[in-house]
């Protein structure tokens, strides 16, 4: 493979990835993690179900409660990083992205599980402090059900190889044309 | 198990795993997430490998190349965020942690493998970038072979069970004693 034809193949390899974890539970990309800048301005970072992936926006979508602290954070600076780490195919994948938040439509919490319906909700919020755990009520409320959307704005892909480590970058300005970097 | 128990409890996974982690290559928490705040502002994260875990000091070491970003990273803003997801347990783990860098000693460098010393140095630098992967030179350089310490200030811990999901945060300021919070 030609090392273009080969960054070409390295995206469409991302690509597969996010789609396969917007749809299957089982997925590696199923569970990403989401970096912001805390409200303290340090860095924060936890576990996203990753709900939708489209190529043709470059776009990710994430599904939250209204009251977690992820939507602060990203209201006051939208710059976060998603990243992917699959331990079998020894690949990194870092998303940096602009995220906004909206509110989930009637249509998307139709089309959400009972089950999931559960974590968007509930008091007190997320966060405060309780006596016990069974002292938080769940309480499934589609007014605190939210949507982030994160327009990608570079991918940043390493590769852990037997033989060599190998890193590219995409970037949206340049149309994801992919690019080598040191490892 | 009383409540306070299922805190000690908690407490105790959190570094036993930590603990497995730094010993032992297949361990869930072998490879966990640094997320820093960016030199532009935003939220970068990536993953790093834990090289030790000090329950008495509460501290956590990686190793990293004088070079990279993320040592930039944090000698900007030390608050950063390592995170361990352990799919089987169900169980997310959050610390966050003042970070500081120092170099490595010739007793640290003498202690890792040849093929682990390879990462540290290269020509050119991580990121910058490069015609193709063969066009980057590895070539061990015990100079910048860069120590981390992260010393957690707090630790929070999300176990997604069956029946609910409980959250509970350990603060250094409070002598690392439990208190549970809404998940």
């Amino acid at each position: 493979m030609s090392d273009l034809t080969r960054l070409d193949a390295t995206l469409d390899q991302v690509w597969y990835h996010l789609a396969c974890g917007a749809a299957e539970p089982d997925a590696p990309a199923r569970n990403l993690v989401l970096a912001t800048v805390g409200v303290d301005g340090g860095a924060e970072a936890r576990m996203v179900v990753l709900r939708g992936a489209d190529r043709g926006a470059g776009t990710l979508t994430v599904h939250t409660d209204a009251a977690s602290a992820k939507v602060a954070e990203i209201a006051a600076t939208p710059q976060a990083t998603l990243l992917v780490w699959d331990p079998l195919a020894r690949l990194q994948i870092r998303l940096r992205a602009r995220v906004t938040s909206r509110a989930g439509t009637e249509e998307e919490w139709s089309a959400i599980g009972d089950g999931a319906r559960a974590v968007y909700g509930g008091t007190p919020p997320p966060g405060f402090a309780i006596a016990r755990p069974e002292a938080h009520e769940a309480a499934p409320d589609p007014a605190r059900f939210t949507v982030l959307t994160a327009r990608i704005e570079e991918i940043e892909t390493l590769h852990l190889g037997q033989d060599r480590h190998r890193r590219a970058v995409f970037r949206r300005t340049e149309g994801f044309h992919g690019t080598w970097r040191a490892p």
